[in-house]
């Protein structure tokens, strides 16, 4: 199928071709470029909201719970779970993929995830694109889901309007993502699993790391059991009211410019870097000490016109 | 202080100076370029063994055991403790530095910590260069220390000849590394802190995940308790091991031609991502609408000549 049938398809809210889509922008096929060309005129700007944690935190469940109360007031979902753990493992988040199996017969929710292989310019690439085509296909609400925390979320939170940060009661998730500086880029922090012990500390000292910065958004903390959906209508809440809080404060339109700013960046610099290979000789001068690393890149850079 | 002075001092083992490079290195300053020049005929090629773990695994106490077991065998050793977590946090390592005390007052020892902070290509590039520099101070082994484990160490454990992942008993860390894509990349696996209940069974695990990987390499599990000395021998020999079999399998040319590669590829990345900034103008295009992704993209390209 050319691109122009796809986008075509993608527009009239077929399924299978917004997975075919989906792929080629996860694989880094050319193709999909003027299908991303296609669709921009359907682009409506659709919000975005990331959701990481550690492993264990409750993400799929929370993200089928969130999904659940979206669709109880009309809105098409879609769900982007996204795997930049590594280039040697993958697919770590394909079995819980069977929590959100309650929606898995609902057109107006989609369901993906994705890894980083092939793509130039890795997930900081691809995600942004991913969300352009999912924009395009009609979905009002997008759900970036990653695993971990680490640099690599940082990154795909950059991508998300809102980023909520889910950590379990006692202090080593919290520990770990504001090592991470993931706590600092957090809009919503979740205390997921709340029926546990330790929860009310939990929060307590989660409020008071978020008291030292110097943001003038303050992260809220929600407490939810999403296996009940105890505590999601908050959860749901505090999104709806930091979503409103970007439009009032000017910060949405800030950051769609950065977005679109990280997001050409990303693409023109994986252009570059397949430009940018070092050939063999040049290495074997750096290695033996004959050239330094700097006299090096220079040669490099010149040979490419740079 | 000039750069041929500056080089001269670090030649002559005047540690203020070398200090004052490797800030240099981590600041990215561009003066540093001649030193690191002026320095390359000192470079004779010094054995680099990186030790990554999660927080709390005793990095600090196996790398004190470490030196201790060089010293003591008159090599001159060097420590790099590295931190990739995060622009925002950085630090995190000076606390621990305490436990290196012991050797505070050892001309043959040199102790410093490293973040990303302002080098161009990050750590990545930062790395390499302050190994050059450690090497052509004279030191014969240099370790690198990292804290955590994720793709950030990964990289870090490409500029090492050896790398050695530390784990505390139970698994959770070892499964985090493995989902990482560490243990892929971890030549020695030490399980630390080996006087707590499960260290047997940890150590089963350790050998069939690795039993999996299809390297030419078999990498040892070695048991250490690091606060009393006890494995730390058996370590060393370990390491050792390592170090000779890179020589005789002709590993040890093939993994330094491909760390020189990486460097200039850091390097050469670095300065095009200085001269890749996407003008306002053109993000506000892309923001809006009425320019995609990818067009964008090969105007900021074109723009730069590429």
């Amino acid at each position: 199928m050319d691109a122009a049938a796809l986008a075509e398809r993608v527009r009239a809210g077929d399924v299978r071709a917004l997975a075919k889509v989906i792929s080629m922008v996860e694989n880094g096929e050319s193709g999909v470029r003027s299908v991303i060309k296609d669709l921009a005129p359907m682009v409506a700007g659709a919000r975005v909201i990331g959701l990481t944690g550690a492993p264990g935190a409750g993400k799929s469940t929370v993200t089928s719970a969130l999904v659940k109360a979206l669709r109880a007031r009309g809105e098409r979902a879609a769900v982007l779970a996204v795997d930049p753990s590594s280039p040697f493992s993958g697919g770590a988040l394909l079995g819980d993929r069977v929590r959100m199996q309650e929606h898995a017969t609902d057109p107006g929710v989609f369901i993906r995830s994705m890894g980083s292989r092939g793509q130039l310019g890795g997930l900081a690439a691809a995600t942004p694109q991913a969300i352009r085509v999912l924009d395009a296909a009609g979905f009002g609400v997008i759900l970036i889901e990653t695993v971990g925390v680490g640099q690599a979320e940082v990154e795909i939170a950059a991508a998300a309007d809102t980023t909520a940060l889910l950590v379990v009661p006692g202090m080593g998730d919290a520990v770990q993502a504001a090592k991470a500086g993931v706590l600092e880029v957090a809009d919503v922090l979740v205390v997921n699993k709340a029926d546990r012990p330790e929860t009310q500390r939990t929060v307590r000292d989660l409020r008071s790391m978020i008291a030292l910065s110097a943001g003038r958004w303050r992260p809220p903390v929600v407490t939810t059991v999403a296996t009940s959906g105890e505590g999601v209508d908050e959860l749901v809440r505090q999104l709806d009211r930091h979503w409103a809080w970007l439009a009032e404060s000017g910060e949405r339109a800030r950051q769609r410019l950065a977005r679109a700013r990280d997001e050409v960046s990303a693409l023109a610099f994986g252009a570059v870097r397949a430009r940018l290979e070092v050939p063999d000789e040049l290495a074997a001068r750096v290695a033996d000490g004959r050239l330094g690393p700097h006299e090096a890149a220079e040669e490099l850079l010149a040979s490419v016109g740079l």
